[in-house]
């Protein structure tokens, strides 16, 4: 056998334990009873500790580079070519942490985000700041180990979304924070009754829900015989190989939006996970290639299609069906109400614009207490400053302020601007499929016709997995790096149309 | 840290790799969508050779070694001695296998498996005949590396049934077969009309049988916050530990004892694994000790508790009341009905006399066959003979013959008497409890109330985990050996009382 066959044979084998870990923390969340968290903590334990060791182990280094070797004679554009750069580029992160503190950071993550679930439902913030300032303190070292050119969030970034730059986040934010800012601040003008939410409240029973959110996942290409959805209080997605993707969602009964929305969420991160060429299968090359492409399919499949006027065109008339009490609620009136903009304190609530604003604030903030500029004592100040500065409101108290969200309690460092680069670029994916189709995909919606959609996503995007970076996927699909112009245009319409600005 | 402390971590691990692996099977069997297969087998077979490898390897023997030195001081009633010897067994057995044997038995296991499903859907036993034989050659393989002292079949029983015999098998099957052959031959001259199942096919919707079962197994202290019940095509109970305990259940909507006595089997099984004591988790010593102590708890909830008269005095009228259909049915005629016996083809459907003679007939066919005094090809003409002798009838195929059963296709030779000896078993014990509760077990149960029988078989069986062997077990817990008498009374009575001998 040649290296590159017995890397692949050995990375196959850290796959196995990395998906091995997904499936025991899908079923801790969806079907594990309460008691079994001991013995499950100490099962993902040594399975991180075990595909850990075997992936920095010497033996792999050999392998890889013997590979290497190789692959010199291949066609730098063949899948070969791919794999080798991905396990590098993996094997040298990995290798660079020493083994102590990756367990320092799972056993402070775990500890921490215990600390962080009380802390939030007392809205205690000094019960949690020791904790930050220990996740803060390890991220330091974990960048500091990682290396990085210009700033160290730099180097926490690029764990979530490879070769992207605090530098490129902050000029995207510069291009769409003023349109966005002037964008609300005309829809508060219309004043807090001009779009009405009561319907969105009427009771409606779970089981209906799911019955119509599962018809519509399917219409999408959800593939049930190679996924299924559950229930858990977190809604995400999880794949073992591109044939076991499995979602969650959670139901309220006196508001619609929650499940089904989530669910066409979540349904877009499965349809990348489900189109990944199968020839990646147990590969390093399986899976999405960054959180913000996950998520430009995520919010494509949740906003671009499910919240536009043409797909409830089509579909409103079935939800009416399942839910008589709509029965007096217009078409226009229910799409403008799945689309009201008001700004919130929560950031899983926000609607599609006000959503980056929350993002920019944790973004400058993460990156302050990072670098060190901003103390995890000022922080809460810090936060409530901008809220106001942003979003026109300051919070009442932390648990509705700078507690809300679990990132940091997991050590998440560098996170949150995938949501927003994920928000651009899924518009920009969008209008490229859209003009590539001839134009013809607003009208495809209108019909419930989704197959091209997502074929033409399969093709630029999912099938390649992992062998494209995120920049080289948009650029090979677009033709274009990055860009923000598609996404302004686009809120800047819709939501003109919507209140008539 | 003593020796000691580092086998039990460096077990603890093995433990975790184990467990690990037996939520991947619970998953694929209730869970993962039919397209997961492939990735599954490769995680699972990755995980069992890792979990072998870590345990037979040199740095666990030094370990061992060391611990027994250390073990030597200790006093041999104590965990800590049973912890050493439970590995020193499980290590030399592991340790014999060479490891392509091991994955030869693996991988043959699988294909075997396959064959098997369609040779028995197509009743066509050439197909699996050379699987079989191949099959028996790796067990012939595995008993000579193990080793034993009168005959090859002692070596693969012991798998099963620690320190148990063929010898000791055929002690009990003489001891039972004659009682047994005379009482079904008593009963069969009743007549086929003497008791009436007809009620027992009338419609029960599915979703108030799990209501009533899940009612019923909480009563016999079934624990949902460490445990949990799901649907599968073959009910079984797997635990990953005593805090994590799950079983499965089928539900037959024109048979209602189907799920029902199911359920209560599996729950036999699971009480014993929810019982095994908190300070043996994660350790060796956690779980059933063996398949036999296993099915004396199964039975007895299933059947001296779940088939008894006084049972069903209590739980009759919930049962009508669920079940309307039921009305007009007296609770003699159905307690008549769920004990009816009649001589059957299909192991699975076989009463609690004719279930033995079942597996009578499997236990001198695989003994012949390890031993190589009957030929795979001749085998399906030795069961139909014995099924004749036993049962006075003849399957019409292979599929109702000798194709019925998944054992043998797994490679598990050596398992079917752990069935019979649990039967035996159970009777035991429960005379045992009984006794010592001063006879007002049955009282009880009428009554509704479960927990002293429940709590007399966790002081007495499972507590103690893997600490003491079967036999021991039995020993201390009814001053006596494994004995058949109590049982055979026990049939003779209940079954003479209801078909009036």
């Amino acid at each position: 056998m040649t290296s590159m066959e017995l890397l692949k044979q050995r990375t196959a084998d850290i796959v196995s334990l990395q998906t091995t870990s997904a499936v025991l923390e899908w079923d801790q969340q969806t079907q594990m009873p309460p008691a079994g968290t001991a013995r499950r903590a100490s099962q993902l334990a040594l399975l991180k500790k075990l595909s850990h060791d075997m992936f920095i182990s010497s033996q792999t280094e050999q392998l890889l580079v013997a590979a290497e070797g190789e692959a010199e004679a291949l066609d730098p554009d063949s899948d070969d070519s791919a794999f080798i750069k991905v396990v590098r580029r993996d094997f040298d992160k990995a290798a660079k942490l020493p083994t102590k503190l990756v367990e320092e950071i799972a056993s402070t993550g775990s500890l921490a985000n215990e600390q962080w679930q009380a802390a939030r439902a007392q809205s205690n913030y000094a019960k949690f700041a020791p904790w930050l300032e220990k996740t803060l303190d390890l991220q330091r070292q974990v960048a500091n180990h990682l290396g990085f050119k210009d700033e160290r969030y730099d180097a926490l970034l690029d764990l979530y979304e490879p070769e992207m730059s605090a530098a490129a986040v902050r000029t995207m934010f510069g291009q769409i924070k003023p349109p966005l800012v002037k964008l609300v601040k005309q829809i508060v003008g219309r004043g807090p009754d001009f779009v009405d939410t009561e319907p969105l409240t009427r009771e409606c029973d779970e089981e209906k829900q799911r019955t119509f959110n599962e018809m519509v996942i399917k219409a999408f290409g959800f593939d049930f015989t190679r996924g299924r959805q559950d229930r858990a209080v977190h809604p995400f997605c999880t794949s073992f190989s591109n044939n076991d993707v499995r979602i969650t969602t959670r139901y309220d009964s006196h508001f619609l939006p929650s499940a089904l929305f989530g669910s066409l969420h979540e349904t877009g991160h499965a349809l990348y996970e489900m189109g990944v060429a199968g020839r990646y299968d147990g590969n390093m090359l399986q899976g999405g290639v960054s959180l913000g492409i996950h998520e430009s399919q995520s919010r494509l499949w949740e906003n671009l299609v499910g919240r536009s006027r043409g797909f409830w065109t089509c579909f409103y008339p079935q939800l009416q069906s399942q839910f008589p009490a709509l029965g007096d609620v217009t078409l226009d009136a229910f799409y403008k109400a799945i689309n009201r903009v008001k700004p919130s304190l929560i950031r899983v609530e926000a609607d599609e614009i006000t959503y980056n604003l929350h993002i920019l604030l944790r973004f400058e903030i993460e990156i302050e207490m990072l670098e060190g500029r901003l103390s995890v004592a000022d922080a809460p100040a810090a936060w409530n400053a901008k809220c106001e500065e942003y979003l026109g409101l300051t919070p009442a108290n932390d648990a509705e302020g700078i507690l809300q969200d679990v990132h940091w309690s997991w050590g998440a460092i560098g996170y949150f601007p995938t949501y927003s680069l994920g928000n651009v670029i899924s518009v920009q994916l969008f209008e490229a499929a859209s003009h590539s189709l001839g134009g013809e995909v607003p009208a495809q919606i209108e019909r419930g016709e989704f197959a091209p959609l997502r074929e033409w996503m399969s093709t630029n995007i999912y099938q390649w997995g992992r062998k494209y970076t995120p920049v080289e996927l948009v650029q090979r699909s677009t033709s274009r790096s990055i860009d923000t112009t598609p996404y302004i245009n686009y809120l800047t319409r819709k939501f003109g149309e919507i209140y008539k600005l």
